[in-house]
């Protein structure tokens, strides 16, 4: 089946997936997050399964399910229907909840991540469904509107319902490939510890004038704590931060040097000038299996055209540190929290808001489950499939490994220049085609290893 | 003469001229600012002066003056008719344009700055008028509503009616006590040099999973070069900054020792936790005599409610640095420029916008003029005046110097809890009622004094 083969249903109905702005973090987007939920369930209706929409805290979850039977091996299927904000949205070319296909890609937030993955996975199986009669595994599909914010109501939902959710192995698309038509296996992403910072001072905006340089500037605390976390080496200068990290084993590393050069890679999908780092490492090491300290957001003062010439009474840090085995992501925001209070001038009153955390996650690719991922990717895609870890954080990934006791098949489909993020998210129809396909190779070589 | 004796028809005028809202800043109020400059018009032709309003680009500037005679000094009274916006609006506990009497304080915008300040004055010389029907020197009087902007047009004004404006000495109430019953002379203002600086990176947003720890983030990049332009002692650590600063004269020393405690007064008014700055320095030091570098502004991704964990493209820094004699704005400017390109990694991309800037003053307190107007202070308050500094900057000193060659004397009458550009800006009666006695005071001294 070639891509110019999709079915335009399927591709109409993917736009329509699109087209909700499911932004989790975003209270304003609430009715359209719980919309695209019920879209969801609809759709998973008329495909014949038994489909439950849970409400949480949060946004909703959604489970489905096939008729069980006895002696296949139960498989969860992961995916989300929410999305990252759309900003800064003047530099979208196309509107983000206004899906576009130009040249056999769709354009919108979520196309890759996660709307186009978890719907190609859907639509096999209505595929399978309709073709076969039955899937060949018994299938639990949970997704759930929260992944864009850390997932806080899934593992109090895991733990709840636990027996109902028991099953052998997760498989989720969500990660990358490395590049076109390279089959991936990931076996490790980094964990991932966030923190916000809130620096106040004066109790209004000053005139610079008049009091510049007789009291402590929030915004500079800001930065000078920011810039506190390095070294000059491109290491996380945070006292203990190392201690616990692993290093690459021999078979990883021989692995990784036979994949395309990850520092040229790297310059072409960033665009940055040069690249930067911790020394010592290439660029597949750094953004896969070294720790980061990273500023994802800084605030403080005027910041319109012009010039205002203000103290401002306060200023913010949204800091976010990727964590690889075995460091532990409380010890680690309990190590920074100190460093902060350490380095932070008594002129000023600061406040540390800790915020969602999650462990990395490393799952043996030579498992029979895992033998068996690659051989799907293997049939969808016509290749030898590669084995890397990935740098972003899937938290679940762990609360599956911690509360169900199963591992994650990570079989991205998405590609280095897919945008997941950033303005002009997108998404290969050709990926999206060989999702379907991926789902029923995958569902018949789990089949083939049975239940553990 | 006491408050209680203020004449209920100069009360009335302050509260009719305080009721214009002209807010120089926004368009929306342009026929407001006309209207307040028209006010000012009949004012003065009603006390018999000669009056025109020039139109500018902006906003108009009106010049009065007395009959000139030969032999008098000629003293140019400087003041502003416009006002700052007034938000954040609900913070004021009084509405901003109908002016409250509360307990012998007048509540509104441009209470001190300047309307009450410059009003006084006038009152001062329609006194002198209607009592002696002349004043005892030839009066420029020159009221601009363009000040809160930065006096775009000022300047083009003053060199373009050069002659007709040429005086001896420059008179301003736009500065502030040290205390109530001070009188305060201020010789000294800090210059000023504006900076904004853009980093950029990426071409996109990036996923802090996928890239962080492989490329620089532009948000850490302006941190960490704005945590650089200080070092641990709170200096300003761009090389050569402190090459032309002068050091305090003994008699400037001595007499701010006799000055109420600055530290307190910095503490109390700026509600810190704690003070800060330049180690060996006190308060008044600090914001009177030291040069600084200010963060007035910066920012970079995602600075919204929650989280995203973005590596952003860009990330910017709006610098300030208060200057002070015989630091060189431009000289400032091209040394911190070099400084922040040593310190830019070749990872990122960076553009130096240098924006306003203006020299420090100083005047000479123990000039004829300097001491003319000490006596006249002397004789306002019945109190012997201090000699300050301060830390603001107001270029227009610095275009009288230039354009007109002469010296300004500033004399002013705003409180440290005023609040001017702020919510709840106030004026005691006590000092409106004593602005216009200063201005008979003054302008006898100048006239003891003689043309120059």
């Amino acid at each position: 089946m070639k891509t110019e083969e999709l079915d335009p249903k399927d591709l109409e109905t993917f736009l329509e997936f699109l087209s909700f702005p499911s932004v989790s973090t975003d209270g304003e987007f609430e009715k359209d997050v719980d919309a695209c939920a019920d879209w969801l369930v609809n759709r998973l209706q008329a495909m014949g399964l038994e489909v439950e929409k849970h409400a949480t805290r949060g946004h909703p979850i959604v489970v489905a399910r096939n008729p069980h039977k006895k002696g296949r091996p139960t498989v969860m299927l992961y995916g989300h229907y929410d999305v990252q904000p759309v900003d800064p949205l003047e530099l979208w070319k196309t509107p983000p909840f206004e899906p576009s296909v130009i040249d056999g890609v769709v354009y919108a937030r979520g196309a890759t991540d996660n709307k186009g993955q978890l719907l190609a996975h859907l639509l096999g199986i209505e595929k399978t469904l309709a073709e076969e009669g039955e899937l060949p595994v018994n299938a639990i599909l949970l997704f759930e509107g929260e992944e864009e914010i850390g997932s806080p109501n899934l593992d109090p939902f895991l733990a709840a319902h636990a027996s109902e959710l028991a099953c052998d192995v997760v498989a989720v698309s969500d990660t990358g490939m490395v590049g076109r038509g390279i089959p991936t296996f990931t076996y490790g992403l980094r964990g991932i510890a966030c923190l916000e910072v809130s620096v106040s001072g004066p109790k209004v905006d000053l005139h610079s004038g008049i009091y510049g340089g007789a009291v402590a500037n929030p915004a500079t605390v800001v930065a000078e704590l920011a810039a506190g976390l390095h070294d000059a080496g491109g290491r996380v200068a945070v006292d203990g931060f190392y201690d616990a990290v692993q290093d690459l084993a021999g078979w990883e590393r021989e692995q990784w040097a036979g994949l395309p050069d990850g520092d040229a890679a790297t310059l072409k999908e960033t665009g940055v000038p040069a690249l930067f780092g911790e020394e010592g490492c290439n660029s597949y090491e750094r953004r896969w299996a070294r720790p980061t300290a990273e500023l994802n957001g800084i605030g403080g003062g005027y910041q319109g055209e012009g010039s205002k010439t203000v103290i401002p009474r306060e200023a913010m840090l949204k800091l976010s540190f990727r964590l690889v085995p075995d460091q532990d992501p409380e010890s680690i925001l309990e190590l920074v929290s100190r460093h902060l209070k350490k380095y932070c001038p008594e002129g000023v009153r600061m406040v540390i808001a800790p915020g969602h955390h999650g462990k990395a996650y490393l799952t043996d690719p030579f498992s029979a489950y895992g033998k068996a991922a690659q051989q799907a990717l293997r049939e969808t895609f016509s290749a030898e499939p590669v084995m890397i870890r990935e740098g972003g954080s899937i938290p679940i990934v762990q609360s599956f490994k911690d509360t169900l006791g199963v591992d994650t098949l990570l079989l991205g489909l998405g590609l280095p220049d897919c945008m997941a993020h950033a303005p002009n998210e997108n998404f290969p129809l050709e990926n999206f085609e060989a999702g379907m396909r991926l789902n029923r190779h995958l569902f018949r070589a789990l089949a083939g290893v049975g239940a553990e």
